[in-house]
């Protein structure tokens, strides 16, 4: 057996450019973590089973609801309760840790050009 | 209905001081999202069935295995498997952000003057 491997957040996020790409950093339980660089807005989605966890590591976004925004700044979460329809925006270039059951589509309930059916693990 | 109520983790950082006692911050699918103040060495266990995240926010530890030390800084994580054996260890205190079932007892397999049964949500 070898110690468990750990997960440097920063170089994760040095590792790729794309953006609204999330990778797959560790896989906990039946969920994931992933990292995506986001920049813009998205598109209106919901997930029908899962909640969705952001928390954002580098610069601020804008989680969007049809009830209001939630801006997160550097170091704040928020978790859109699953059936919530929800827009991620950044102004500026901004990075996320996502946390979700690993089966989650980016998209959720929509289809999109940004639609990834398969995440790279990095 | 209102908007998610986002979590800024340096604002419950600042709303408690007890060491090895986590608090429930969020609660994401069948999950919860735990911060904890750690100083010092923590007791050997697992747990039998769940994956445990650990996500450094202030300070650094070490995850210590029976296979080798994991240190972590601010911004690393890392996963430990459900069975393998660990125990956190923290010169300086550090704040760390735990992912882990709902049902997750704090000290696993064993039991402690540090066992937690119930957590508080803060």
């Amino acid at each position: 057996m070898t110690a468990p491997v750990k997960v440097n957040l920063d170089e994760k996020l040095g590792a790729f450019r794309e953006l609204w790409d999330p990778k797959i950093v560790a896989q906990v339980n039946d969920a994931s973590v992933k990292l995506v660089k986001v920049k813009g807005e998205f598109v209106w989605h919901h997930h029908e089973e899962e909640d969705e966890l952001f928390l954002v590591v580098r610069g601020r976004m804008i989680i969007q609801t049809r009830d209001g925004d939630v801006p997160l700044h550097e170091g704040e979460l928020v978790v859109v309760p699953r059936g919530v329809e929800h827009r991620p925006v950044a102004k500026e270039e901004a990075a996320v840790l996502l946390l979700e059951p690993s089966s989650t589509l980016n998209t959720g309930n929509v289809r999109d050009s940004r639609t990834r059916d398969r995440l790279e693990r990095i």
